[in-house]
């Protein structure tokens, strides 16, 4: 059995597909929950819940949480990051990108993604080292490597000030020149899952609510063979609201477009 | 049984649950066509013959033929009008917002109009008079009465012009602070029929293909209670490339914006 040293982590394998098996089970119970009774608050408990009665000293960070609760400081702890509903619009209109996204950091590494879509039965997965998979099936980035060719996906976020509006048309704007289409499905976490498995070729965004929107599907873009950054090339910082992701063949190109959008 | 005169075709209900039969065949027929090594003019012969064995007076116009031989001009006679894949930027990357659409106009009325989704295994149906369907559930358009709830849906088209592109971010710009969010999914039959069914409140595009894109969509819609005009507010024309569609009590004040957003 492989262990390696996550700071003061050890971790196993074996422990690591247990972590998976718990949350995946975690997530299919959250896609059950009829929220037209309940609320996402009540789907973010269920899931801590269920998680807590199996690893009763991992710390969790939610969006629900937090919003009531304030912020919870990512430590090395084993910790779950955990949107019970990402895609609210989409799901209170009953469009069909609507998911959990359920994220394991180790060290502050993230080391196991779940984010399930319950309405098209979607189960996407991933484990530090390991590969991604669609519902048990492995998956992997495009292998696209013209930006002209390329499918971009954003989203127009929710505030509606004259600054980000302007900022988020006029980066459309400039991009649309460059790309073959754009796509707007209102889930961060589902269009990182669609970057995983290819059916889009380029994702960013600026300004979602915070890290449970990417704990789950950036580390299953990096296990789908992808590359994460900040869009403006820095690296990728989970705790900054701003993400960028492609194939490797895209990703310079890519910043230079994103750069000359601003 | 019932009869109706549509100009020089008579219509009886029988007939017309026949003819949304075999184009609901012909659809599921067409969703099962591989095309990766298929191409969309196979899948276009496929839906025709299928059509053309059953009611072998009726008109057709399909967008690959008329690519590939030019406008066929719409009479009054029994027309059939396909498009045999509509979202092909999304087929070729396995974004699952892809369709087959068929509508048939008596008289130049839309009567029948058959919509399906292949990946999600969607099927949209409407019979002039006599409601529209998914799945064979009876769905009808959203109640929304308030643009800053309602989600909105449009493309960004093909054309890459500087005028297209512009007019597209400007609008887009306008409506945004309007509207609650944004969605551009790649397909303007099934954003058609995400307003049937209610998960979207408004939608409008400019500079489609052609009639193939509108003509099952539209009926289908209308047949969910909704409504189909001009983004400017005249009538819609089937022929124009110009559509918008939502529920009655929006109609007016989306025109209002969408003139605002010039």
């Amino acid at each position: 059995m492989q262990a390696r040293i996550f700071k003061n982590v050890i971790r196993s394998d074996l422990q690591v597909e247990e972590f998976l098996s718990v949350a995946v089970d975690a997530a299919k119970k959250a896609g059950e929950v009829d929220l037209v009774t309940e609320t996402d608050k009540a789907c973010e408990d269920l899931i801590f819940n269920h998680l807590k009665q199996h690893f009763p000293s991992h710390k969790f960070i939610g969006e629900e949480t937090t919003a009531a609760c304030g912020v919870t400081e990512l430590t090395d702890e084993p910790t779950w990051i955990v949107d019970p509903l990402d895609g609210t619009t989409n799901f209170v209109h009953g469009f069909p990108f609507v998911c959990v996204s359920i994220g394991l950091t180790l060290g502050k590494v993230p080391t196991v993604g779940v984010v399930y879509n319950p309405i098209i039965d979607e189960l996407f997965t991933g484990i530090e080292g390991k590969g991604a998979f669609l519902n048990g099936k492995p998956i992997k980035v495009s292998s696209q490597s013209e930006l002209v060719k390329s499918l971009l996906a954003t989203e127009a976020g929710t505030k509606r000030d004259k600054l980000t509006v302007d900022t988020c048309t006029n980066k459309i704007n400039s991009l649309l020149f460059k790309v073959r289409s754009l796509r707007m499905s209102g889930s961060c976490a589902l269009n990182l899952c669609g970057i995983a498995c290819g059916r889009l070729d380029l994702f960013y965004e600026l300004g979602y609510g915070g890290p449970w929107d990417v704990a789950g599907g950036a580390l299953i873009v990096k296990e789908a063979g992808g590359v994460l950054f900040d869009p403006s090339g820095a690296d990728f910082d989970i705790t900054s609201q701003r993400i960028a992701a492609s194939n490797s063949l895209l990703k310079d190109a890519f910043i230079e477009a994103l750069q000359q959008s601003k």
